[in-house]
């Protein structure tokens, strides 16, 4: 048996941290091919990571998940391994992984990695990604250990979830938040379609947007050519929550959007 | 059959975009290694990503070429996928692909992706390089899809050129212009030696290269070493064309070269 | 014979340049599997360069070096190919591989690269990461080429070391400097605990840190856990060196720490 290993961390292309996990994970599991799901979410943002693990699931091939975002390091907190219908999460007990554990029918089995075989010897106790999280993933990929190889069983509830803010209905608005923007300066929220259709919301009509406390009328189209330049948009994106954006041109700068804001849909009054 | 596919995009690593990218190749084409050209090309900046695919071909194994730099993603600029003497090349129909097509001899066959049996079905119209890209790249690096399995066929006259600035030869003068700086600082022409060499200059000889509306005098030599540390020089760089650097400096900030800005080369008066 | 090879360069992820070189080593080692080190070294920086390699090497797979931090290129240095007990060495001769050799318990052979027909042509002076090194170790890695097939052997004196700073030990202090700054703003220091420990120091005791010329006093810890949030801490780091942090917070801002800053660490008074 030989998976392949998704690996997502928040530690950046500056320093050789990524490289040296590759390292451990080319020499434990030397037959795995390694998929980077991404390493520059910014530094300790267990929420951002989690919320890119949701998104990307499940465009990965069926293996195992090593996510490392980790502001806990050399604390109590456990470092995990899990297994769903998917495959095996391994990462630590912060929420990190519990979305996209949830997504892809939840764990079967979760451990607590506590087995020193299972792990690198370190002079130090700050980089769990190379010493326990790294050869943790490579001994499941290589089929070299079972879960209940690298330490006792934890209970679901035991494990720490993350909280994601759910929206509100009220009084004919839905009541979000932005809760990423890309590269290209699109907001995604955490509203769905159904949300706005239940507000009496379809694509086609504008849309009351508020973003803080500024208002903006803004048309829920099905692409970025129903717009003109310039002009912005609301549509569903490509996770299939609803996404503010600009045609050529950023959204974020445009309606003053960044990752937290407070964001209200409502049809015209 | 299995082809190694070189990928290259806007996508930057900020997002798990490419790691998404990465994660539909794997699971559709297995066996494919998969090469990164870059992802860091200014978003929407079709022309910067079709001059590095120029320079980057010819060092590529050949195979699949899956490039997505799609500013107009979601109108009805059309998803194509070309075969030349190199192998595959598949991407957004805005000229990205012309210039490297043209480089490895032109498109013996070029279909517009359409059968939706070859994408993978989304909520939105706005990432086609997980959902119409990726997986046409895939089908034709595992042998899974011909060229005709995902469209009909276009002819070359249909498919949008890119333009890119010839030199004009004027009164003993080269006029083109800078159209790359590097993360070094080194700005490429498009000027080559043959340009020089058309006005009477050569190699050892003083240029005086005006940037913008500024004028310098700048040796062409053949190596950093020919110049003292700090100053400018002109030479061939690794790509055939003439550059324009700073020994141990940046020449973007010593003479204020940036991309697009009027270069002329001329012997001394 | 199909070796793995480990990358490490200062191209950035800007430019195409360190997709062009995976290009290389794909066409002329098809086998072997490439991991990159990391490509985001300052441009030039020799000694940052060959102290990533320094902390990497022990977690690579044995197999190939590539290491490309080359101010020098078209210069006359020359670019060396070496084995050590761990595997082949390939980079320019300016003391980016030489801590890394030596680590590995030094080089049985060295090689000047001269042999044109283990390069790539090209028409300028300046990629030879592309046209000379990429070749070079991909010829070793897929066992084309042996040391001896690439160039003249060097004796190791004629090799660029590099004179990495010793600490020093003067009147109960111990006196060095900052050496790297990581993404998280942790300053690795390059003094070892045993350094500490020559002048009465423990685990557990109040540091007295002079950083330039400003004096703290922080605890040396096991783990960030020991701290309050926000505090600052003195510990072992992964790589078995003293290091500057402050949990959930940022070393560097907080104690003016940077790249070669003198760094005393001293018991108390």
């Amino acid at each position: 048996m030989t998976l392949p290993i998704s690996f997502l961390s928040d530690f950046g292309h500056e320093d050789e941290f990524v490289g040296v996990v590759h390292g451990v994970l080319a020499k434990l599991a030397p037959e795995s091919r390694v998929i980077d799901i991404g390493h520059a979410i910014s530094p300790g943002n267990v929420r951002a990571g989690a919320l890119a693990l949701v998104r990307a699931i499940q465009y990965l091939p069926e293996g195992v998940c090593l996510a490392v975002i980790d502001p806990g390091v050399g604390s109590s907190r456990r470092a995990l391994a899990a297994v769903t219908d998917w495959g095996f999460f391994v990462g630590p007990d912060n929420g990190l992984l519990s979305p996209a554990v949830a997504m892809t029918g939840g764990a079967s089995q979760i451990v607590s990695i506590e087995n020193p075989e299972a792990m690198i010897p370190s002079p130090g106790e700050t980089f769990h990604g190379r010493d326990i999280f790294a050869p943790a993933a490579a001994l499941l990929a290589s089929g070299e250990a079972t879960l209940d190889d690298l330490g006792p069983v934890v209970s679901g509830d035991e494990v720490t979830p993350l909280l994601l803010p759910l929206t509100q209905v009220d009084d004919g608005r839905v009541i979000g938040e932005a809760w990423w923007v890309d590269r290209f300066g699109n907001a995604q929220t955490n509203i769905s379609p159904d949300d706005l259709m239940a507000v009496g919301l379809e694509p086609g009509q504008m849309v009351t947007t508020r973003v803080g406390a500024v208002v903006h009328n803004i048309p829920w189209v099905r692409a970025y050519s129903e717009v003109a330049e310039g002009e912005g948009l609301i549509h569903v994106d490509s996770a299939g929550l609803m996404a503010i954006a600009v045609r050529s041109g950023r959204a974020d700068e445009t309606f003053n959007l960044f990752e937290g804001v407070a964001v209200t849909l409502a049809g015209r009054r």
